[in-house]
């Protein structure tokens, strides 16, 4: 590209240095802000610097936060006895979008992956099992996603808390609510036959 | 979505400004540069605000222009017989990548377009003509997409420019250089025909 302005030209590669934005749509972005008033630039700006300069890790579930303790974690109305350990702030908003669980939350910060150097003292696991420890805590909820690095640190977890005398549970996997059959994904389906549980009546 | 902090949500709020980005894409790029050093977000910020604060359009061809005067107009090595009027930034540089093109430009910063209520005024053609009746111009060159705006732009600058003495003419149409016939669509390979010139041998 042979850009007639230096400026737009740094601007153009600042947008192209986020991820999937190459440098064709990086310009449209750029040109768009131009079109825009300075006004508008400065509240993008400001935005996106105040947040990287403001947030926070919570100290004790290591989620995005604006405080050194995160609205979930300092919430006095969420069960404290669960924990649900996922790999990342993704997950907890998922998770909270379905309005369905009220427990606590662990964040990873990503998962077991020797070949890409991450060990278990990389992630947030040390602090995962000293929760553990707590008097209040009774279960933790696995919901990581069942691929091979997945798989590696759900083992590794388990395994740290055999004798904590915590309970273990992973989230249910199967045929999606209300998906055909035919749909499924043949691991899906298959697992989800060997996996199959006792059918309850909805009175029972 | 179910933002557990508010920075979060406020970034990826000015990120979905932007055009083509939805939230799950701003929630991607604002956790990118969570996941950066402080000093990434600030130089990607600075970037895009000093090119918003100091970018000016050239005084003489409207184009986006670091200076009063544009990089291109200042160059006392093009050809400034010959004016390129384009609609936007975006076709002055695909030009400029071409290598093949010398003479100045003039931007016009969009079409004209009755129904979205841009008429010749909104637009840069009463500097166009000003340029025309300049001494040195002596071929005005339309590069302007043939879509219902584009042909009334056109036309509305040609008649403008009938009674001035400088040429006007239109850049080439018709099938693609190396372009099989076959895959050519019909409008361009019709009017390929219907616009044939006089085939030269190269060293007529």
């Amino acid at each position: 590209m042979n850009f007639s302005s230096k400026l737009i030209e740094q601007a153009v590669e600042a947008f192209a240095t986020l991820p999937g934005i190459g440098r064709k749509t990086a310009l449209r972005l750029t040109l768009h802000l131009v079109g825009k008033d300075l006004e508008n630039t400065e509240q993008f700006s400001e935005a996106i610097l105040n947040m990287r300069r403001n947030i926070q890790h919570c100290s004790i579930c290591h989620n995005l936060s604006d405080e050194a303790i995160c609205n979930v974690c300092a919430d006095k109305r969420r069960d404290r006895s669960l924990i649900c350990v996922v790999e990342s702030i993704r997950d907890v908003m998922a998770i909270e979008d379905t309005g369905q669980y009220r427990g606590l939350y662990h964040v990873l910060g990503g998962l077991i992956n020797p070949l890409e150097g991450v060990g278990p003292g990389e992630l947030t696991i040390d602090s995962l099992l000293q929760r553990a420890t707590e008097a209040e805590t009774q279960e933790i909820i696995l919901a990581i996603s069942p691929t091979i690095e997945g798989d590696t640190t759900m083992f590794y977890i388990t395994k740290k808390l055999k004798d904590s005398g915590v309970g273990v549970s992973s989230i249910a996997r199967g045929v999606s609510f209300g998906g055909e059959l035919e749909y499924a994904d043949e691991v899906t389906l298959g697992r989800s036959i060997v996996a199959r549980i006792p059918y309850k009546l909805n009175n029972d």
